[in-house]
């Protein structure tokens, strides 16, 4: 994938020979600029956050530029993006509780970016697609979708496919909820699109009935999507075409694809379940929820897998009291063949936060990693019987909580974007070793990791590449 | 208001003499483009439609030029406009029930332009305020807001007042309405905005819980606004400062306000009714209902007022029979000062219609004359005793069903945009004297008439200045 071009001189021939020794020494310190960049990031990033573990953590490959190793440095504003040291939109209105998780799923990004071959996708809510230079933050193409792209890009065959959509419901189906009849969520246009990767053209627009904002994962060359008209959908990469469509019923809400094993799973809402279907043929092989779900639980989850042990990792908020308005959050592990639960761990009750209201899991090293906004605290379990190991109290939280998006795991440090934060934590006893506030807030956020770059995008609509040195200068010597 | 100005040449003094003869008759044939072009146009527009009666049919003063008289002819595509001779977006998910209506909503245009000294003001669901010059469809200005724009813009004190927001509820909200809780409805930002008539620059931003799509009807300052959040705001239309705010609860949906004696008219969902609240105060003076109402009923229909006899209508769907999927359409007649119904008489049953489900009144010479989507029918009422006096099926109804916007009388002419359709109408009889398809279709559109032109914007993005002749060339013998 390395390919070595020479670096140019604007020199005629007669002048060539002479300079050869000054162009050996330029040649030296420019290397990294003439070797191909994008060998040096993931070369696949088929689900959400890059691997179904969710750690989107990339060491670089021996050779790779020094800067890359130091850490790169930049902020991008998107279209509407908010001053990074001021309040979140509206927020005289809205409140502390209510404005930070609006302008998290109207104004900038709801979840973490994509770092592939040296550019950085993000989907922004007001339906834009960027696409970044790794290096330099300087934007290469933006596409735009008819509705909010609240997911976190994943690219296949060259194709980077994202889903479109809103979280909303027409009185209509407000009345038919009511009267127990099933519904559609979704109120403006919702499609899947296919956009090519180097150029930003978009190649097609699967239109759906009801909302596509999870994110797609892909295996080989098809993607899978759950809307909000009750279907799981399997499209090939290159051309949008329908390779299969099962029915499962109620709607998907942000529960982003999985895949490992020749399995799909997916989170559903009304009815709750988290299904597991044949890749393949789109049958569903097994199905499974636990007890007491509250609001749109398992169907706004985003399943983790461990890979190397066949569980899978999901979570749900459950027992909600409408009277004290909390609730608690069960994380489960299944066996990713079966769905046989292999332990449920309550993180404990909270105030019921707004919108969004789970933590998305990262599996690591037999440790399960997740937080919890009810209590806004974020947890590590033992993967093999779900006892918590530690847990700790995310400062600066405020009343609309933190603790969603998954962490990631790099160089013996647990690294979380939560609240207006960057933390770097000590996996070993969650003591936070140290934190950077580079404005903002985050929403479902996990930290992207290259290196000694963190690559994260917030709330607030901008995208920064964070020396991970900001964070915590110690991260090198740890294994 | 008219403001001469003399033409001007491009020669020199000494020529000046020669060319007199010339000149003068230059100037003659010229005199059109010398005259304040504004003169010949509205010169307030403070409620939806442009008066309370609803009929936004405007003469030319003595002198106008004669290409008013004539009509001009233009169109002008905003930003995301389909193809004029194409299908509604996503026509193949959606189907022709369907997209039709969601084209209406997230796409074009909701309701009819404002046409206000020489300038064409236009709301697109696409968030966009355009400012287009009424001879020639040219873009003056373009402002935009954070949410959809889906109301008739309206004017006081030389600022464009316009609300923005959407017909979403979360699902939070939704589980609130099946547990016969309040609920707030306006899934992103919601917002009031004063933006400078001649400029485009924005004034204010009066932000709002719920969602503010209906339009604005002012009284000499200060403008009305009823909202998803269960308010009706009172704001001082050149500063956006907070006069007063009334909570009766409920949500507002596509109910514009009207004003007449004094009195603000405003409908409101959940529960139905239409209130009347004194303007100084916000003091609810009297609120009414009719049995049985529908999906969004008084809440989704903007009052027309009969100014001259001090009338009231109103119009909501009732009588809503799941199984069949039908219901009927009831307008009231009330005495605006005190709210007593006068008369109240069914449209008649049929499928109910997806989205906007009513049709919009207009008044004129003792006549009621309004639609309905329902049946797919127009109809002229007696005002005096709401005995239908005719009915008329309106041709190309389609699926999705026609007859939601008000009509214009002028000329001894009904004019009304229904379906792809603008007819001439006999207001004797409901025979179609004319029809012109000028492609698209319309939402709940009322056409503007200033002289010889039509304007009307439509639900696929455009909006077109039609000559009054293209639909029917009678019209000029008719009185």
């Amino acid at each position: 994938m390395i390919a070595v071009s020479r670096p140019r001189f604007p020199f005629g021939k007669t002048r060539w020979a002479a300079l050869v020794p000054l162009a050996l020494v330029l040649a030296a310190a420019c290397a990294p600029q003439g070797v191909d960049l994008a060998a040096n990031y993931a070369q696949s990033w088929p689900v959400y956050a890059g691997s179904p573990e969710h750690n989107a953590a990339f060491d670089l490959p021996a050779g790779a530029p020094a800067n890359l190793d130091k850490g790169v440095r930049w902020s991008f504003a998107e279209d509407g993006a908010l001053p990074l040291d001021g309040p979140p939109k509206d927020v005289n209105v809205l409140r502390d509780r209510g404005a930070p998780v609006k302008t998290t799923q109207f104004l900038g990004n709801s979840v973490g970016v994509t770092v592939y071959r040296g550019t950085v996708y993000v989907e922004s809510d007001l339906g834009h697609l960027y696409a970044l230079d790794a290096v330099t933050g300087k934007a290469l193409w933006t596409a735009t979708a008819d509705n909010a792209l609240m997911g976190n890009p994943v690219i296949a065959d060259g194709v980077v496919l994202v889903g479109s959509g809103d979280t909303g419901f027409s009185f209509e189906q407000v009345m038919a909820y009511a009267q127990k009849k099933p519904v559609v969520r979704g109120l403006g246009f919702s499609a899947i699109y296919g956009f090519d990767a180097a150029s930003g053209k978009q190649l097609w627009r699967f239109a759906t009935l009801g909302e596509a904002m999870p994110s797609l994962a892909c295996l080989d060359h098809v993607c899978f999507e759950g809307t909000g008209d009750g279907n799981i959908y399997a499209l090939e990469a290159k051309t949008g075409k329908l390779i299969w469509k099962t029915e499962v019923g109620g709607f998907a809400s942000m529960s982003s694809a999985n895949v490992f094993g020749g399995l799909v799973y997916i989170g559903f809402t009304n009815p709750n379940y988290i299904y597991a279907l044949d890749a393949a043929s789109g049958k569903v092989v097994w199905k499974q929820t636990v007890d007491r779900i509250a609001n749109t639980g398992m169907g706004d989850n985003s399943p983790a897998v461990d890979t190397a042990k066949g569980i899978v990792i999901q979570n749900s908020v459950v027992d909600g009291d409408p009277k004290t308005r909390t609730m608690d959050s069960a994380v489960v592990a299944m066996e990713a063949k079966t769905g046989t639960i292999l332990w449920e761990t309550k993180l404990g009750r909270g105030p019921a936060p707004p919108a969004y209201k789970a933590g998305v899991s990262m599996v690591h090293g037999g440790v399960v990693y997740i937080g919890s906004p009810n209590t806004s605290h974020f947890f590590a379990l033992d993967e093999a019987t779900g006892k918590i190991l530690w847990s700790m109290a995310i400062p600066e939280a405020g009343p609309a909580g933190a603790g969603r998006g998954s962490a990631a795991f790099f160089h013996g440090t647990v690294w979380l974007a939560a609240g207006p934060n960057l933390f770097a934590i000590d996996p070993k006893d969650g003591k936070v070793l140290g934190t950077h506030k580079p404005g903002g807030r985050f929403g479902i956020v996990n930290p992207v990791i290259v290196g000694g770059t963190l690559y994260a995008d917030n709330s607030w609509g901008w995208v920064q590449a964070v020396p991970l040195d900001d964070v915590y200068t110690g991260w090198r010597s740890r294994r």
